[in-house]
């Protein structure tokens, strides 16, 4: 495995996996400056950055956050979480906006495995978004995108599967199977 | 610049630019392929990859698609183009499913980057969306999404800016500015 600050973009982007448990070692603010810049040197559309965080390491509000998920443990266990949301009232088009903001959480993801920590994109905490933004104080303008849980990870092996390119991919026109 | 292939990926995510002219060096299969396996790698909720491509490289479809965006001298310019889709079929939630698809996108930007090749994610184009579904024999299932140009890029400066961390991020709880 690479080590941190040495990874390809292509061997990052192939061998990052969700990491869900974490050792207690405290994020620093500047590995978070750098989870962060990578967030916000995302593509939009129309250079839109609909994308705002909040940043969250306090034990107590990561314990409210636990509770508004059924992967509380993962939560729980997790020096750092990443709140992602979307600015509705400066958003232009949402289809594109939303997408902005999964290209901004896919580099922050990116920006984590260069950094040797840790990361999982969650999703499901979407369901109480409501709870979510009273806990972290947020306008109702601020509509819940997704929650990063980062830390550094505790041993364990990841794995993950993908479709192949020739389930996903066509050549030249619909129907025409991709051959690699 | 760091040379194809030595990117690292932070190098990679900040230094990436809108690529808009390219040369006609024509993109090989295992370029290509490396793009494709980049995008089909992002994470997705549930793992549902419900991303789909078309790999546009014949002349005649570059030219048809280059009459679906007031942007038709970049799509005419490009050797290559991926046209990528939400399978509506394949959607679970689609909020999740679309911010998935950008954080494909993004993974294939990242890639061309670590190749040497310039890209640009095109949005305006989905205004035509029957239209270009039409022109790659798309059923309505497939849902437009966005069109990436590729190419090696022409000699440029490209420069871009982002909003400061200051105004994305707020420090455990909203109001609160996160300072770096």
């Amino acid at each position: 495995m690479p080590v941190p600050g040495e990874y390809k973009v292509i061997d990052a982007i192939l061998t990052r996996r969700s990491v869900r448990e974490f050792n207690d070692r405290p994020i620093s603010k500047e590995e978070i400056n750098t989870i962060l810049n990578a967030g916000r040197w995302a593509p939009s559309g129309l250079n839109n950055q609909p994308w705002r965080f909040v940043v969250v390491r306090a034990p107590e509000t990561i314990h409210k956050l636990s509770g508004c998920t059924h992967y509380s443990s993962i939560v729980e266990g997790a020096p750092l979480l990443i709140a992602a949301f979307l600015d509705t009232e400066h958003s232009y088009d949402r289809t594109k906006d939303v997408q902005a903001i999964g290209a901004s959480i896919q580099n922050m993801l990116l920006a984590c495995c260069d950094l040797g920590l840790g990361a999982v994109w969650l999703g499901e905490i979407l369901k109480q978004h409501e709870k979510v933004n009273s806990i972290l104080n947020c306008p109702s303008k601020l509509e819940l995108m997704a929650v990063l849980a980062i830390g550094e990870p505790a041993p364990g092996k990841r794995t993950s599967t993908r479709k192949s390119l020739s389930e996903l991919v066509f050549d030249e026109i619909y129907g025409q199977k991709w051959e690699e």
